[in-house]
């Protein structure tokens, strides 16, 4: 099964949308954060019928695991260049699992000509795909999820599997998705997630860290081929750590950033 | 008028708070975003009967004049630790300003004790306020909205208004509301959007940069005292650029991280 088909919704009444957890997607039984993002991040594409993101947040309710869900979505205001939209996606019981708020557009229309460009840094220095260490799922750890998606970890990155952590709280590595699926703007909101979290490397006495809130910034479409990804996390503080991502294509183009404010559980 | 007032919010039906937009909190006639999110805070505090925005995101639909609003809110999810909610910020005659979903909870009562902290970077060195540029407000530039701030700029970061801009898109300062009125985990979200934007600082040919989304999360309440903020953008491309920002309080505590998605004029 495609990411595309993973995600795919259909019409089920008035701004309601219907759409399947799919197995296979998940950490220790629940969803990925990114896969049931990508989920409301279709239906409201379909909603505002505007192909792509720029700015989506997700608040996380509750866990998912697979099964039918549906979004409920709102268009607040449909303007020329953007378009907003909320959603709820809730399993069959009704639970809400995923708030959605998000502004739409179409990527391929902008920017205009002589629209200022300036960028102060670069994609993350990687190794070749080859070098890098292949993250395999398994059943349990690291888990099933990790065989919906192609991840290459920067080895010096990749010590939490082993041994000897890095004591930095960076992930660095290539995405893409199997067998040469495309990468389109809603895939990347997956890739902003799809990553071990950056407190596996830092030392730091946690197991997991549960996401409260992610927001991703579309910049661009990605030209085809392996993204660059890096993720890094500066303070753990208050009971809270933020996760920043940066996604580069293989032009060497940013094309999208991401933040999520995750949660350090109680000792 | 203190920043209490000029955001207090009051019952108007089921879930529905009004408030009013107060005049001298404009630039160039257009409220402040963090002040309207601010207005939007309040009404969302009261629905979820929590006091403290953990993380909150707006998405701006049309500009503010002052006036009466109204913010339509739902809880989507009250939890033990966090409440979940969404609002709608309109103008009297029914037009959204800003879309807004957040979780708030109540910072006093964490974390628990045995948290892990971790912090990479510290606040921005700045000289004492006194030695700092003060902005002040007038009818047009600086605008009127700088008479309800307090705000004292590095004078390496405050070349835009005179002749010589740094050619860093990053402004530093001091942060504090006027007449000693405390600065409450709502008025954070003012403190976030309160400065001049970086790209003035960039020599780049805007003017202006509408905000499309704004989100703040708030770490801490602030201790009594001056807060010190920076605000830094990386990436201005493909028609959009972030700025990211850090306030800290007078302990040297990390209270708030902000990231603004904004967008440049077309040529």
């Amino acid at each position: 099964m495609t990411f595309g088909e993973a995600t795919a919704v259909r019409p089920a009444g008035e701004g309601t949308w219907a759409a399947e957890v799919a197995p296979g997607w998940d950490i220790a039984g629940n969803a990925n954060g990114g896969y049931l993002l990508a989920i409301a991040g279709r239906a409201l594409v379909a909603a505002t019928g505007r192909p792509d993101p720029a700015s989506v947040t997700a608040h996380y309710l509750a866990p998912g695991a697979p099964g039918p869900v549906t979004v409920d979505t709102a268009v607040v205001r449909a303007g020329r260049r953007f378009a907003t939209g909320s959603g709820l996606l809730r399993r069959e019981d009704g639970t809400p699992l995923l708030a959605v708020l998000g502004s739409f557009t179409d990527l391929a229309a902008q920017p205009a000509e002589g629209t200022p460009e300036r960028v102060h840094a670069g994609p993350p220095a990687l190794p070749p795909p080859r070098s890098c260490v292949l993250v395999e799922a398994t059943d349990t750890f690291p888990p099933p999820f990790m065989g919906r998606v192609e991840l290459r970890l920067h080895p010096e990155d990749a010590g939490f599997a082993g041994t000897e952590p890095s004591g930095r709280a960076l992930v660095r590595g290539w995405f893409r998705l199997p067998d040469d699926e495309p990468v389109d703007s809603l895939a990347l909101l997956l890739a902003v997630d799809a990553f071990p979290p950056t407190v596996f490397n830092a030392r730091l006495p946690v197991a997991w860290t549960p996401t409260l809130e992610l927001t991703a910034h579309v910049r661009a479409r990605p030209a085809p081929g392996w993204l660059r990804c890096s993720f890094r996390t500066r303070f753990v503080t208050g009971g809270f750590l933020e996760e920043d991502g940066e996604v580069w294509d293989d032009t060497g183009r940013l094309v999208a950033q991401s933040r999520q404010l995750a949660l350090l559980p109680r000792g």
